[in-house]
């Protein structure tokens, strides 16, 4: 299997200039050895506009004008409807029946045409609906460009702090540890990189054990409230991060939302649950990662304020 | 009375670059025409720490190693700690007794000798304690290399959107607006520096009407929430506000919790409510404001985790 390379990133990162936000990395004021990278900051709210931009970015501005489309209704239906806009694309964001207003709201406000579908057939929705118009297909994560998009992050960690040591991101998918890991491996092979699941969603680190894609089944992983970190890997991610990823930990729930308020209380700060997972390696499993310079990856930002609350009641 | 120049503000940017964070122009996903300048992301969550950064760098090394000494228990003294650690140079915070004992322990945290006193005797034993050791007595805003740095921001704002039309600062002792509009008006003379303020404390307002400082009783301005802008201009603000500002804008009480809300829920973004006052300025007195591509600065996070659950219930 063919996996993506710095080039590829390099390439994404000229892609991505005009519509995603350079975040910066902000040393954590109560850990001089720690910076966060605050992709929640993105104008979609997390890291995922990265590799959007970048598939969108890619394609002819023939096929460009057919469109796109994806049947994710998380933050990547949100990164691709304002990627798409942002490019002149249109956009189709394939929905199961019964999610949240607030996102469906969002997409098409981005201007993206919202479908909404019984869950189980969304994904062949999206092929239909790709097969029918031209559009192309933009998966969440198992695409070489949306992995390309997201390591992006690892380049500008590397030139942020070019002496980092450690390099904290959560795994969902894995499209963005996969992104990271190819940058920062690359540049700084020294660095570490450590992918971060929940315990409740483990899924990666069995994965990784047992060399092929080990898939939990939503009874097991809805039970976290790192409702992004769910997903399982792809052939493509496992691929990435059997080869470039130095290791896996595991959170518990009572440590993300620790960390969650952490991030509210003393880095000013909204991350979701998922988005806070990096951070709660670092504050918690300490004992478990490599020493020195580190910097935790920030993803996402889109909580539900009831998540807010139970959040801030800790600080 | 000598204003600041340009200059200053150019010499400042580069004492802060290595302590300050070069916070980001954010779009704001709701609004294709405004941008928020993320200030309460700075180490201690708010813009002050330019200013004491740029006041502690300036100073020769023998007088930096007798110290800098301050009489503010807000942002500043946390601002003037940190910048004083990350430099080298001695710290003591004067505070009145009653503070709120996270305040205290934070500058302490910091190295900071935190001075317990009575709220009245607060500047007479800073300069005791100035005259008595060397320190050097660094205001909150009353001081021109407090001014030219806290006006980076408004480099920093010119250097990312050239094209800039409108940028609304917060206004308490008219540091940030001072150094802002020299910057703004020195680079992009056509831009329009708009100062925003409580309605309940907008003694700023009356001050540029009368063109001298008019002091607003305690009892008035503490109605406010916006607890970072109870302050009165001084006869060095006033002289560059009147020289450099284009106009005053006042905002509600709920207009600034509304504002406080939006920033949490739709930019990620944890604000004081002094930090939401430019953005409720946009929000609520559009038809008040020049035209154009407009920037809020975002002063704050230091926000009382019940202040945030009041914001978070407005979402």
């Amino acid at each position: 299997m063919e996996l993506i390379s710095i080039a590829d990133v390099r390439a994404a990162a000229e892609d991505v200039a005009g519509t995603v936000l350079r975040t910066p990395l902000m040393p954590a004021p109560w850990d001089d050895g720690l910076w966060l990278k605050p992709e929640n900051l993105q104008p979609v709210g997390s890291f995922k506009l990265r590799g959007a931009t970048h598939a969108v970015a890619r394609l002819d501005p023939a096929t460009r004008g057919r469109g796109v489309v994806t049947h994710s209704s998380g933050n990547h239906g949100q990164a691709l409807a304002y990627a798409a806009r942002a490019l002149g694309a249109p956009c189709t964001v394939v929905v199961p029946e019964g999610a949240p207003e607030i996102k469906v709201a969002r997409m098409r406000a981005l201007g993206a045409d919202v479908r909404l579908v019984p869950p189980a057939g969304r994904l062949a929705e999206a092929e239909r609906i790709a097969a029918g118009t031209g559009a192309t297909l933009v998966p969440p994560f198992d695409h070489p460009a949306v992995i390309a998009g997201q390591g992006t992050v690892g380049l500008e960690i590397v030139s942020d702090l070019p002496d980092v040591d450690v390099v904290l991101v959560p795994v969902g998918g894995g499209g963005l540890g996969s992104g990271v890991a190819t940058a920062v491996k690359s540049l700084r092979p020294s660095a570490a990189v450590i992918g971060v699941e929940p315990a409740l969603a483990a899924d990666a680190r069995e994965s990784l054990a047992a060399g092929e894609v080990v898939v939990w089944d939503v009874e097991r992983t809805y039970r976290t409230c790192a409702d992004g970190l769910r997903t399982s890997l792809s052939a493509l991610t496992l691929a990435h991060l059997r080869d470039r990823l130095d290791g896996i930990v595991t959170v518990t729930e009572d440590e993300i939302m620790a960390a969650t308020g952490r991030l509210l209380r003393d880095a000013r700060l909204v991350a979701e649950p998922s988005g806070a997972v990096a951070l709660a390696a670092r504050l918690f499993h300490r004992d478990e990662l490599p020493a020195g310079r580190t910097v935790a990856v920030v993803t996402g930002g889109n909580a539900d304020p009831h998540v807010l609350s139970a959040a801030l009641a800790q600080v």
